[in-house]
């Protein structure tokens, strides 16, 4: 009996290429638009904010990007990571599926986002970038670029969302340790953050507030840039290591999966995981289904609108084509995981508009349930984030032994919980609740949006 | 060039025996006593601790014993874990020492304990078990055994040391989620915990307080056994995992430890690393060294006596032969570490009187001050204990750089900090300060020690 949990590629079996998804979609992105001017945006209209190789790539047609081999490097200190096969949850579920999940919480901030933080991070190196600032929500993103600058000795400014900055002093201190400083968005050091303060002093933050407050600064000041953890093309792109080396596990397993799960805020992790086994039903016509899940609580897949928006709340970004809730949108601050976004990546959005992908939102009480599942049965304690995959692929699974059909479900395990227990004590003492966001409150929020052709 | 970072077992290569040290020893350890009448132990009076098969290999002279299946079945959720090589530090300290570390961290509750956690908690099971006690001081050990005993459906209550309780929280979050439950030590639900309390109401506890709770619990209970996580000859044993692996993993690299470093507590995770090496040494004669790493709050090693002494504060276990500051000590609650416990295991206190081992202390900011420099330069937060064997590697790269040799440094980097970031911010805020323990005090507690023979 084959008892093999985990499978491993070697370093030298490590994929060398991103895959860009960009180049085989049969209906590119719109293009995004200059904030002011609402007119397509040129290269030169993000260079006060990225390097010119994340420019370029955020534009690129090319199918693959080579890896750096200074990238590559860092790499290999936690990747590439395992794929493991999930029995005991399969037996404790008793289903016909087989259940395969990519570990990301392997790497040393704990979950996927070092995979773009270190290119970025990079290219801002070559280029010569002292500071960065960014923004995290609850803490991964942050926690990420802080362990990726630390390599390349960029200064790193990060504003957290407030809720989280304290509800989770440990990732403070792990920004810390990586050398970064971490301030509470919305802050006083901004202009957005002022304006946000003033309408509400006890603002939970969000988001989008934080990237104004981020961006803002990395604009007014010449010598620092500006990094994001999602939505942007370059940023999924990097990502897609993951997927690519689970393409190759699978193989190694002689498996393909029949659907592929990933939790969704920005679209980072679930393109990641995707976008590689996408390539097989954009070019070679496989069946496999894609499945983001969103939280109830923030459902922009779901129930937002296809529609022109800003990446940010108080509008400095460039206007992108997305499924949005409105970039006012604050999602109520009773949920616990790092979703809370309103709006989703341009090339994730296109996907769902033609069909090759699916969304499902769920509740956080069941996510939370799924999760504590794992712990006991996987032994791996997941992020409030990554609990909303592992709820999706338990219906997944429920849904194949009720039909009895083997189906082969492969999910993304986007990090580990270890520095968010505090949203388990939440759970263990009731004091989460379900928040489904009303269509009022949504229409209300999509109302403030200029209408720009979609 | 090889840039190879880790270097990888497969599951199937995993080591399937534990290494019993004891068996190759030429001078055994003295036998442990009964803490009443003073006589050798016989396996009937630990009977209503542990179980039988436990208790057995407390006592074997087998020089290897096998690793039951269904151990290996849970191993294989995290294990083999990776062998580094740590290849920006050796950069940074510019030295010609080739530095490896076993990353133990891996494991789902972040350090070696599960190692030695799954086995005895199957072992509990397969003799009908269905509640166990144990003590945990930073936490690593609790969370371990919760994550074990999750496996096999054993109710277990677990007595924390008070300062780690109210510093890490996260790490009680953790063990409910495995389904553990956690009370703050010393507490008022043993007689142990009550004396302490009344003599001082703020006592912050210590390790030898919480187990003399947590033996109190099991001993009166005759459906509840004990479970410990160093100090005894099975605990070690099972450890040997570790260094079973890096074995095998050293020999990939073509490469042999000139010396091999863990941090030391009680000695379980120095044991793990360190056994299958010094078999060679025991056995062939190499000349490897074997370093423990004390802190300097807490020096049994290079400052104790070696004595007959029990193994917990009120003096319920057996007296063990060991190295000691007595049971009364209880370590500075200024210090961040896990590392805070008055004796040493037999196995090892005897292998270090007769010269096949060496101590050192180290103070703790120097301690993680090499912590540190490592999360910024390897990428990986080291837990606080971790790091005092980070200052030792540090210590011996650079003298490797003054003498101008080449040697081969071989560390545990027995868990990861994630959990314990409240200790990073104290040592950040300035407010970790070192400790020397004054001889005046050892000399004060040894006195109140009974002299038994040794």
């Amino acid at each position: 009996m084959n008892k093999t949990r985990k499978i491993f590629l070697t370093e030298k079996e490590m994929p060398t290429h991103w895959y860009n998804i960009h180049a085989d979609m049969p209906n590119k992105t719109l293009p995004p638009l200059h904030p002011g001017t609402k007119k397509p945006l040129g290269s030169d209209d993000l260079a006060g904010l990225f390097p010119m190789e994340l420019i370029k790539q955020e534009m690129s047609m090319e199918q693959y990007i080579e890896i750096p081999e200074r990238v590559m490097d860092i790499y290999r200190i936690w990747r590439p990571s395992p794929l493991v096969r999930a029995r005991n949850l399969e037996k404790l579920l008793d289903t016909p599926a087989k259940i395969y999940y990519k570990n990301e919480s392997v790497s040393p901030a704990g979950s996927h986002k070092p995979n773009t933080a270190v290119p970025q991070a990079y290219y801002n190196y070559m280029e010569g970038v002292k500071k960065i600032t960014t923004e995290t929500g609850a803490g991964q993103w942050g926690s990420a670029l802080a362990f990726a600058t630390g390599f390349f000795d960029i200064e790193l400014k990060v504003f957290m969302v407030k809720v989280s900055f304290n509800q989770k002093p440990y990732r403070k201190s792990m920004m810390n340790t990586w050398g970064a400083s971490v301030v509470a968005s919305p802050s006083e050091l901004t202009e957005s953050g002022r304006k946000i303060l003033a309408q509400d002093p006890d603002s939970p933050g969000s988001l989008g507030i934080a990237i104004s407050e981020a961006v803002e600064m990395a604009a007014k000041d010449p010598e620092t840039k500006y990094s994001l953890g999602s939505v942007l093309n370059h940023v999924l792109m990097h990502q897609t290591i993951i997927g690519e080396e689970a393409l190759k596990q699978m193989e190694k397993a002689g498996d393909y999966p029949d659907v592929v799960i990933g939790c969704f805020g920005g679209g980072s992790n679930f393109a990641g995981i995707s976008f590689p086994f996408l390539r097989n039903k954009l070019l070679n016509g496989h069946k496999t289904r894609f499945v983001a899940v969103e939280p109830s609580s923030c459902p922009k897949l779901t129930r937002g609108e296809f529609r022109y928006d800003f990446g940010d709340t108080v509008g400095l970004t460039p206007l992108l084509p997305m499924y949005t809730l409105g970039h006012d949108f604050i999602p109520p601050k009773i949920h616990a995981g790092g979703l809370r976004y309103h709006g989703a990546g341009s090339i994730v959005s296109q996907l769902l508009k033609d069909g090759f992908i699916e969304a499902n939102a769920v509740h956080q009480t069941e996510s939370f349930e799924a999760g504590v599942m794992f712990a006991r049965c996987e032994g791996i304690i997941p992020a409030p984030e990554t609990t909303h995959a592992i709820a999706q692929v338990v219906a997944e699974a429920k849904k194949a032994k009720e039909e009895g059909v083997a189906k082969t479900i492969l999910f993304n395990f986007s990090g580990h919980g270890l520095v968010d227990m505090a949203s388990y004590d939440q759970y263990f003492s009731g004091a989460l609740h379900d928040y489904e966001t009303t269509q009022e409150e949504i229409r209300k929020s999509l109302e403030t949006l200029e209408s720009i052709g979609v």
